[in-house]
């Protein structure tokens, strides 16, 4: 790797800038930039040089050279000489696996193309293929087309950025049971993500609603989807992973038990306390965890992703204390119905453990019993703030997805509230600091279908992925809330050049119409 | 054409079932169907054999069969032998012009394949390539994926369908000028017409608040598009052209003259009557006209629809009458205001005609002068009921838009007034009837930008697409309304399927959330 270390001697002689509050265009803000006073031109016939075999590397760059030449399909040939004709990225590793925590740091260098440097063009630096995406994602940022030249141009060059992510999970969750989303949908979903630098679907599948997912060892499971055709194979379920991986999004999916799972009994109604009783999930049966169990073991090869999401929120154990079986079961097991709630999560990780997945539980596990938690447990904060630092504190991890302020079902959420929200309020220990993985905003479907999920996501998701990427003190300041406002509209325009319905940024409240009419950049 | 009339004496033994209303799945419903009680598997390999050159409807087939085939990737294979193996087209000509009153007629027939007949598998017959295009699209909506068997289906075949649009007119309008809609978003919405068998866009470019279109002629024109952002340049244009030709979708330009143009004079404020009073255009001045021929030949190159909307709604001639040099001229000529309103859309009319355009005007200006208008102008209603009937009687061609029912920014008109509305209604003499081209629902753009858009127009305009393709007695009865609902839910949702972010069918204000968790077919 001898040009990489030329490279880096090459960009050691410049001094940074620290932060890159200035910059208009590029969300969420880098780390670090320096940049200058010139403009280049881009190359439509961009080639891209790389070390290894990266598959994954070579589509991106071709998925975003259509994106950053959209207009240039048609356009006459002009005759230019570009400035940069040329995009080199240096892998540490071509190495494919994506996990938690895996390298999406980058340097990148944008300079006109010198036929005697090697480092002319735009140079790409990064530990992981992922890295490579991250920095991709940035220079389609920067390339902005002229309308008046008809070329693609980089202002403000020569550039330098150094970038990395403040939370090595930034995660969006989606509800597929209240609504069905169909594959595309959730396709279109993820590549949205990938712009705002997003990188874990959270897929909360199931429901009391609905069962969409096809689970083979239990075929019935998915007679509980709303019809016929709302449904999620296998071989769907493989394809939204690919296609994530792709993005360099993992997937963590959610079974949620013991409550919200009436959904079961429809294809296996033996699994609800009674027919006129059917949440939670029986917990005096062996069938029950047998079902379970059987579910994990098909989508552990679905869901190569170590984090996998068991619920375990809102448990009304009334059913569990009214039906006869049940009870008498809870008696000769010297357990009350909340000891059971405690069994039953437990039991739950126990299977998850056994097939190599680290557990992730929403807060009300925790809360209610900590000591019995495995270890390794994600604990989800959702009710409110402080149960992160209550969870690190006893050496748990955290993922941050506080519903005042990043539930994207709450309307009357305004933009900054999301923006300003951090994952590490309360929490002063740098060591209990590392064990907040992040955070997460959550996409409750019970008003959010095909129609309207992408304006209810976009643009307040981005508030959110800026908090988890950016370095905290060049976006915390409420002083700078002006500037960063200015490069939100800039990436909901953004967005809409790249057909997301993201809505407008300042409605009092989210998804609603454009007030009257006006550019896309002041609405 | 052997093949063809062996096909024509083959199919007609067949005995036809008038209308087709019990069908659930096809949108807009065709004309006359017969079909059996057979399953058929089509095979994801599905091959394509068509006589000529036509690169539409090769381009055609491989995007249905992407749509068709949206699981197929992924699945295994099953070793099926399957019942339907390839897609014939019988096209009379392969000539791809594309004009007002293009043949769209197409004889669909499905049957197992049979390796002694020529007309196993899929038959199209068509006297053009759009015959084809709609037929693929019926087709596209007879194929359904099985989630349990995992392949695409068709039920009750043998299928034979016979198919045309009942007016050869059948338009959406799109405002790019009260919001900029990215291209990628025009796209969106041209795919999407396409699925309703929509045949033109009505692209309502420039209005008063901005002037998004590059003109070279009068390159300081666009200085009017809200930013520098916000704009097509003339290949975004022919890009749309040519996009949407490839889907059998006419683009008819609008330049609404004189009022609704406040916008030109960002560049050329010498188009203003003054700085104080910047509308109507100003109509004493040579330049004025000047501008617009330069305008319409510039368009001329990039719009090849013989018609071409000239505006002429709601031109309040104040500003003509209070500032002096207007007033003035109005003098010299001996002009009341409302007589030179009458003036400048006769000019601009001329000036249509001599490129060879036939001039579409808004009904002002029938109402107001229609002995003076060119007798091939077409009149396009908005205001009300009533004006086609009076349009037609003296001889105008007409476009039926009636505010009341056809405004998709009317928020408050349900589906089944879209749908019941008729472009006929008042019109009982043949010839007359004949001179109605067809409808338009049109999207105005005040409170409508890329995040909302779509849902707007959907499922909406697709009730006003069957009301313009489908016979009439089929669709007509209120009794029936409970069918053609069950049909445009199940189209609602395909559309989802599609991508397109179709609202709820029922809710009382278009494009408002779901209200609660369900099932897609039954919002």
């Amino acid at each position: 790797m001898k040009m990489v270390s030329q490279l880096v001697i090459m960009i050691s002689t410049v001094v940074f800038v620290s932060f890159c509050e200035s910059l208009s265009y590029i969300w969420p803000l880098p780390w670090n930039c320096t940049w200058g006073n010139q403009t280049l031109s881009v190359d439509p016939s961009l080639s891209l040089l790389v070390n290894g075999n990266s598959l994954i590397v070579q589509q991106a760059f071709q998925r975003y050279k259509r994106i950053i030449f959209k207009h240039g399909s048609n356009l006459p040939p002009t005759g230019l000489h570009y400035h940069i004709n040329s995009l080199h990225i240096f892998l540490k590793s071509d190495d494919e696996e994506l996990q938690l925590g895996t390298d999406e740091s980058y340097s990148l260098l944008v300079t006109k193309t010198d036929p005697h440097s090697i480092v002319g063009g735009i140079t790409i630096q990064a530990n992981s293929v992922y890295g490579a995406l991250r920095a991709l994602e940035t220079i389609s940022q920067l390339c902005i087309f002229n309308y008046e030249a008809k070329t693609v141009e980089i202002y403000k060059a020569p550039w330098f950025i150094q970038d990395k992510p403040r939370f090595s999970y930034r995660g969006l969750m989606l509800d597929t049971s209240r609504h069905y989303y169909p594959l595309s949908v959730i396709k279109q979903i993820i590549d949205s993500m990938a712009y705002a630098k997003l990188n874990v679907l959270h897929w909360h599948i199931i429901d009391e609603e609905s069962f969409p997912l096809e689970v083979p060892t239990y075929p019935n499971l998915w007679k509980g989807a709303y019809s016929k055709w709302e449904r999620y194979t296998v071989e769907d379920a493989y394809e939204i992973v690919s296609f994530a991986k792709m993005r360099g999004i993992n997937v963590m999916a959610e079974v949620d038990v013991p409550g919200h799972a009436e959904s079961w009994g429809v294809g296996y109604p033996d699994l609800w306390p009674s027919l006129s009783c059917r949440e939670p999930l029986d917990v005096s049966k062996n069938f029950t965890f047998d079902v379970i169990l059987g579910i994990l073991r098909d989508m552990r090869k679905i869901f190569p992703f170590e984090l996998f999401h068991l619920g375990g929120d809102e448990v009304n154990t009334g059913c569990w204390s009214s039906t006869p079986h049940v009870k008498q079961w809870l008696q000769e097991h010297n357990m009350t119905a909340k000891e059971a709630y405690q069994y039953f999560v437990v039991k739950a990780q126990e299977l998850a453990l056994s097939l190599n997945w680290t557990p992730v539980n929403w807060e009300e596990t925790f809360n209610s019993f900590p000591e019995k938690l495995n270890p390794q447990t994600v604990v989800h904060n959702w009710l409110g703030g402080g149960v992160c630092p209550k969870a690190v504190s006893k050496g748990f991890r955290c993922i941050f997805s506080n519903q005042g302020f990043w539930y994207l079902d709450h309307l009357d959420v305004p933009w900054d509230d999301v923006y300003y929200a951090d994952p590490l309020e309360g929490i002063r220990d740098v060591f209990e600091q590392k064990l907040v993985l992040g955070g997460e905003v959550c996409m409750w479907g019970e008003t959010a279908d095909p129609s309207n999920v992408q304006q209810t996501i976009w643009p307040r998701a981005a508030a959110a992925a800026e908090r988890l990427w950016s370095n905290k003190e060049a976006t915390s300041s409420r002083s700078s809330a002006q500037l960063a406002l200015k490069r939100l509209e800039y990436f909901r325009c953004l967005l809409t050049r790249r057909g997301v319905q993201a809505a407008p940024v300042k409605n009092k409240y989210a998804r609603t119409a454009p007030v009257g009419p006006g550019s896309c950049y002041a609405q």
